[in-house]
């Protein structure tokens, strides 16, 4: 019960500290973060949960995650359904909590934080591009969750590159879909949006899930 | 004594480094640090007092942090009152220096760096979303200052997650009230400004430590 | 087989992940990364490789690395040929995703992130300006590979300490070549590119290793 | 005469790195990396020695911060006199090296990395202002040092702290002097500038050095 109570306000941590940089800060006029900027906060939602509560339950914040460890033998299948209850719930409550402060100077949530491909991707790529974008990022994402906890890796560095990882996966990727890599990240923001946020979901929960449990898989391989 | 020395010249850094780059460096033409460089100047003033004077005091810097961790059980209540007046006075006297160096080119201190919601938020934020987000961040921030320095956690990483965490606070809120969390902060910076940041200021001491008393008693019942 | 494994997966994230920063995130209208970014990105590739295949194989991701190790007396001769195959291999995919991401939106590829000096070099800086620049460069990131993984210094920081040089080297040396001091990355960009890419290709092979070389005979006597 | 060398080295990479990275990456057009990207890269410089030379001369790369540690009880003094003149002369070798790139595309050296006051500062900040900040920064930085050094501070930890405690005093005060702290990494600067920068020069060597002895006296009070 602590842990998936740790799960959901770390997964709350995330999209707000997430999502909200890149609603409230990123824009902002001359002196914006920029996607470098939530790039940094998106990795230090992770790093800050990770070093925080990583000892109540791990810190996995994410479904893909879950399921990633999962598929690698490092989390008891009995332990997923409720983190990812857990984490989509802590997801959508830090979307509503953002949806009163950026619509509290009276703008709208336009397209909020929400994923997409084609006319919905920050640089219109394509459903494809989309598709090998999220699915590398999610397999490395946790290929690098995988080897930084095991327990050949130094010890304590693991929040550390766990977080900065997600930084990394966000320099690059925000053009493409907005970077999801986080089904959690993507269902809060398209309750929100509805309309095509919810026409593209899947791509978002099919495609991480895919990638991180090929990581799983691999990372069994590269490690025996 | 020494330890009350240690959070005068830690809440000293954290007004100096952290308001001062917002006066001196985030607009400045060009090539100006922005909201992202002010939040990482925040977040490092606090991770290197934690690594160097940690060790004496334990490096509040806070007075919501220091209330926040009495109510959690780590410190003493006979130490509260002088921690906190410790700090008021090292912001105090950073904002005097900060005056000076401001100045020090026929610049007027304009808002300087004070805290505000509605009309004074950057961002023109409204005062609910001005506690939304003061609370949630500070609540956040101690639950995270707990969890890294909890015995579980890992050893010497605590440092690295707290001030990386006000650099995160930063990255998303600055528009929204100039980030407050700290009160020692905002009423360094109000004496200076006097007028709206006199009368705005109530909501950057109370909500700061309502976030942190929460934070105290929840992460009890987390951590049991 | 492993190790060499990991080298290509590794490489394959050096490439992805920084080129990637590069095409995708650097100049996007108004919120770009910029070179800050694409610096970032490039040295958390190599921060989060330490911290998860390091154990597997070092995670050396660059052929001037290997060698550099190799002359430094820490890698054995053996094992230099198969790890930069892998490194290159690791390289070209991921160039190949990225040219189906890049142009996933109908944008060419340009000069792709190849690296180049006079007309090529993004500030258009001279051969001999390229050439002293990719030197000092790889001599002292292989000082600082050498240094941190030294039994004397710290443990589990080494990661951190080569992942952020690497951060370093490309804030002060995008302008100049758009920044090597890894061959392996330089092949795989001019691949795609050909023409002048391939034929200024030679000075990104051979002035690294130089350095690593160079920097490799120093340390030994440095640390005696 | 190894101890020295890595100082010499060292210092080299710290003039090279920071101001470098200002010459050749900060003002670049559209993707220019800013003061934000300067401030990075000469904390980075520290961080990296810190971790790859530290076991060999403790890295200090600084005459204010070897005279501070002098003064602290923390290095002996027939070290000082050598050490500052491998930082000195490290230095100059850096500035040389930057001479010959920055011009190889034809360009002016301009004011190089100078620092300066009055109408020599980059925001035109007055003598008094300058003094300020460099005497309150040198002497947190000294503080930072002597306190994460300390053997009661985590290990392993202050090569972190006190490389981005550097990043953090540029964040703020690059518009003030262009932030010294540094009498080597100034007088490498203003021996390419002349005039001026030589003129303004003793305020770079003096007013470091004093506040770093104020440092060390201040923080063998603190820590008794």
């Amino acid at each position: 019960m602590k842990k998936n109570l740790a799960e959901f306000i770390g997964t709350f941590w995330l999209v707000f500290g997430g999502c909200g940089s890149a609603l409230l800060a990123a824009g902002f006029p001359n002196v914006g973060i920029g996607l470098a900027g939530v790039s940094l906060a998106f990795g230090l939602t992770v790093l800050t949960m990770a070093y925080s509560i990583g000892h109540i339950s791990g810190a996995h914040l994410n479904p893909a995650v879950t399921i990633g460890l999962w598929v690698g033998g490092r989390f008891d299948a009995k332990g997923v359904l409720p983190y990812i209850i857990s984490q989509v719930a802590g997801g959508i409550l830090a979307a509503t909590a953002l949806y009163f402060i950026v619509t509290g100077n009276g703008s709208p949530i336009g397209s909020f934080a929400a994923n997409g491909y084609g006319e919905h991707s920050p640089g219109q790529y394509s459903l494809l591009a989309a598709i090998l974008t999220e699915f590398i990022m999610t397999f490395m994402f946790l290929i690098i969750i995988l080897g930084a906890t095991d327990e050949k890796a130094p010890k304590g560095f693991a929040g550390l590159a766990i977080g900065l990882a997600l930084t990394l996966i966000h320099l690059v990727s925000i053009p493409v879909t907005n970077t999801s890599v986080n089904p959690a990240r993507s269902i809060s923001q398209a309750l929100f949006v509805g309309d095509w946020a919810l026409a593209q979901l899947w791509v978002f929960i099919v495609v991480p899930i895919a990638g991180a449990v090929v990581a799983g898989i691999v990372y069994k391989e590269l490690s025996k």
